[in-house]
């Protein structure tokens, strides 16, 4: 196998080039098809918007590239069959895909999931789980791609939404079958380079969800939650315990033993950065903040040693679909006045 | 009018009096007909089941006296409807009403409505309100009179829900008219005196709510939320601002000002015990702790000012029937698998 | 015994009148001493300020009352040997006598008093405690009889300090026997009636002290730590884990297990409001929040209950001297350079 | 001037030279002095133990190159006078040099040394300052270089308390003259690796300070703070306003303004990751959560661009000394018995 090279891939000859020289890449390209087709790449971070997706993963997983790929898995769940499809068909190969949910990476969340697995809680009853931002509070800030269907797909939903979903999955182990929802949008209309412009993308949906085990999940998420600037908080409980979670502390997990002594129970504020925890040994010495940041490097540690070992890394594809069509089925029921749906299992 | 006897009326004869003597009324009974039509008793609190609230309270009424309600209104929307009835009549005979949702008396509630009904945070687009508790987390605790509909009339949402929605409508000061919602019990049979019996309430709901400006309002509460013992928690989220309140930690009231310098804006935890509070000027000097119970304190000074000065006050037994209303469409919605259903506002 | 009379004493008769019968006192007099010869008044609850304690205590004792002090014992050592002795003697008749360090009867203060005493947390090594206030913040703020030395005997380090080292003294379970300190006034200058006047009593002190066993204790306390209204923190770090309060959050216990699994360490915040805490089987529903007054009703409780039952109260007239005597050395240190002084034990 | 090699020094040749490759250095070197030599090494970044800062700083400013060194400055005056004055000489010729106190470069420390600058709290009449550790609260863990004074230097004061202080003359823009200090090692013997060892270093300090404008500081550190992994907490209390900050949540800033309505007084949680806040520029997106890391990347840009620019960094060496003249003091105050100590200027 020939040497791996970094290539840069863009758009604009200029910038790209500029971008690929400032961030230490090997070479810049605009042309994506030439690149796969070089054997001195081995694998792939794909970054485009959601409707490019399925184009480029299929071509990169035919070529025998491995894949890492921003989510949500695309813009229609058309798309995003025909993409589980040729990552089965690529792992048959020994050619690996992974989807982007860099929360899972997270490691007090690593830390949640491992928890809740081994049964810490019990069975996990019902959850909680919210996506506040406020960055479209202002009614008279412009209009912007984002607040596009054409162009974003959706709004809140598949930003936020998506990450809530795959994140509840994870950490369950089971997926949702059933779902109810809402979608709104506060600022119908906002101004557009020629003039007042609608909004045709929510910015809030909340959701209720059920998995085949009996828990139920509240979700909600805003892009207009005054005061939060990226609070995904997570809440889990069980019928031994519970679990509590916060990125904007993200170094801290708060776990509650149900089975402790009634007069000390209570929740547990433990700072999720010692060297027995996930992923701790590749960071700082214990007890200083990781960032954001650290999710993305984890992330593709994983991905890369599940290329280096010849395992599958997750979320997979198909993981990225599952997601989809919880999403899809609140859509669904909240343009039909919020009644339950069933959710496919693919 | 003949100076003012308190007495204290209850079933059992002996325990009656007894507590009578234990907390200092001037007498017992066990007759409350007979007590009602004393000259000297000009006001009731009603205390009793919510299946007694409707003949008791119409009977005092009739009888001419004030009086103050335990929430909820009634177990059904047909005898809230009576008494709102015997109330308007009553009051144009001068006589008051009034239910106790006694968390609309918690200092940093009131400042909370003050502030919005002032426009401090702009109009509400979005409301969190959540009530969690944990006493029925341990699924081999007992059956007991709580957990029969026969009995209760309902589970969490008319124990916890009736709360937040008075409180919800309080706040925003306006009526909720379109609800879905989403009814649950995690534990369907408890033990009980003879064998296994079945839990016909939920011990957890989840709802969303609009009013006719435009508001949505998500609302959950719980039983089974494993280490919250009375976690009522709002959010308020505005056009221009943001407010924040947790029961536990009573005396804080969190405040976001959007409209400030964005490297100043954060939420701002206000010590309501201050002079400038509402209630404060009768408690303790300014930062100590008022506890839960300054809540029933304060309405009562607040009825017993009203019936003084000859005012009516607030929540009414229409404030009550508002709140029946809303949590009747809630269980609708929940019955036929969650869709929206509009709420009468009488 | 004649049953007893609720008499309040007090100074002008038209408001001791006014107040006796507006909080339900039977009678009300301006006469101390005629009232300590009543053969109606079993005790007394002396809340004077503490240049008038020594002689109302002491005659109180003498005729065999039950007496309830509040702190400070004493404006100076030498009163307060003179109280200590007439309490010695006073025991030996059966006759009661206990000071009023509040702070002791907070429910999570006395769990941790409790939880240590048990060796939850090993030998204590550090301490810190902190009271901070923020009323002189300020400096225009007018002069008044806090601030005079000839009337308040000493400023912050009298009235908040004494309940530091009191509840320090409460929660070791053992004596300061060295101290170190630091008396500090911000504003040395405020305006009085007839023009500026000099402040003579501190607004900050700070020392360091420690126990025969080796614990150290690090305190502070301040009238111009400006956001803070009644800020007392404790923490104490022992061998085997740690303890954290802050009286804004009087409910809340943060206990540290550090023998615990190192995965799963972290600060436990316990809702001290459960059945099986101290003074609980006296208050609310668990989880209601408990208020800064409960800590007077316990006390409260306490001192009659031990009446009743004939043992004797605690914090004693010697526990009230031992505090004196600890804040007597940190004053010395502060005007002699901050050197250690140690601390006599009577 | 020659291209820069990036040339990392060790002293171990094989452990070296693995390290630059793992890290992507260009070449690995044992010896310093002749790296010192080279034309195409343009600044050195010394991470040694502290004794042997004098020789390579000194040397390295000598030979022209810029100077970023790991604090703190020397483990002895005598040492850090040279350097100071090696380093000013260096500045002549205009070669920059930098002590690494890199907590000034926690963007909301840095906000916090803005807002202090331009007033907005008023004059910082008290200061809370404290650093809090757990590694060596378990007495059995073994005896190590850091615990043995020959090696070592000193305990916490040096390695964290260096930190405190350099942050408190960075905040305050003032420095200390006056200190009064108590330092303690709770653990005195630990196993080493031929029986029981006396440890003769400090694991936990206190200490007030004074500056020439009044302010007053209390210090402490420790590695005995149970339950504690890098506490880094830092409190002002101005005559207008105050602030708090705590490194376990180090993306927030507590502000408060005491000049606003008194109703509305609080403590405002300011998420200092906003466009608007230092460093942010270079940072992801607003809200999401930086770390520890982000203070040295900081760091390490201020330094490059002050090189680049030709500026002189912050904090110089001179600055660096004034903060081990601090520490000195407080050793001499604890090694007398406590009382207050003069601290030199330079």
């Amino acid at each position: 196998m020939q040497p791996a090279r970094r290539v840069l891939v863009g758009r604009d000859p200029a910038r790209t080039a500029e971008a690929a020289e400032r961030f230490g890449w090997d070479q810049a390209s605009t042309d994506w098809r030439a690149v796969l087709e070089r054997e001195d790449i081995h694998a792939v971070d794909i970054c485009t918007p959601g409707n490019s997706h399925a184009e480029i993963a299929i071509a990169a997983l035919e070529a025998g590239k491995h894949v890492l790929l921003e989510k949500p898995l695309a813009n229609c769940i058309g798309d995003a069959r025909l993409m589980v499809a040729a990552a089965e068909d690529a792992r048959s190969r020994g050619v690996r895909s992974m989807v982007s949910f860099n929360y899972r990476r997270i490691p007090a969340l690593a830390y949640a999931r491992q928890l809740i697995s081994e049964g810490r809680i019990g069975h996990v009853r019902q959850v909680r789980m919210s996506f506040l931002q406020d960055w479209l509070v202002d009614a008279s800030a412009g209009m912007r791609w984002r607040l596009r269907k054409a162009e974003a797909g959706s709004g809140v939903i598949g930003d936020l939404g998506s990450h809530l979903v795959d994140l509840c999955h994870a950490l369950l182990s089971e997926p949702i079958v059933e779902v109810s929802g809402l979608l709104h949008t506060f600022v119908p209309e906002r101004p557009g380079p020629s003039g007042m412009e609608q909004v045709d993308v929510d910015d809030a949906f909340w959701a209720t969800a059920r998995t085949a085990s009996g828990t139920i999940i509240a979700f909600d998420a805003s892009r207009v939650a005054t005061g939060h600037k990226a609070s995904l908080v997570v809440e889990l409980y069980g019928a031994q315990g519970a679990i509590r979670f916060d990125l904007q502390r993200m170094n801290e997990l708060e776990i509650l033993d149900d089975l402790a002594d009634p007069s000390d129970r209570g929740f547990r504020t433990v700072n999720v950065t010692q060297d027995v925890h996930p992923y701790l040994d590749g960071w700082w010495p214990r007890g200083h903040v990781l960032g954001w940041d650290v999710s993305f490097v984890n992330q593709l540690a994983d991905f890369l040693e599940c290329v280096r070992v010849g395992t599958d890394p997750e979320p997979s594809f198909s993981d990225g679909l599952r997601a989809e069509l919880v999403l899809s089925a609140v859509s669904q029921s909240a343009a039909s006045g919020g009644g339950a749906v069933d959710v496919p299992l693919a």
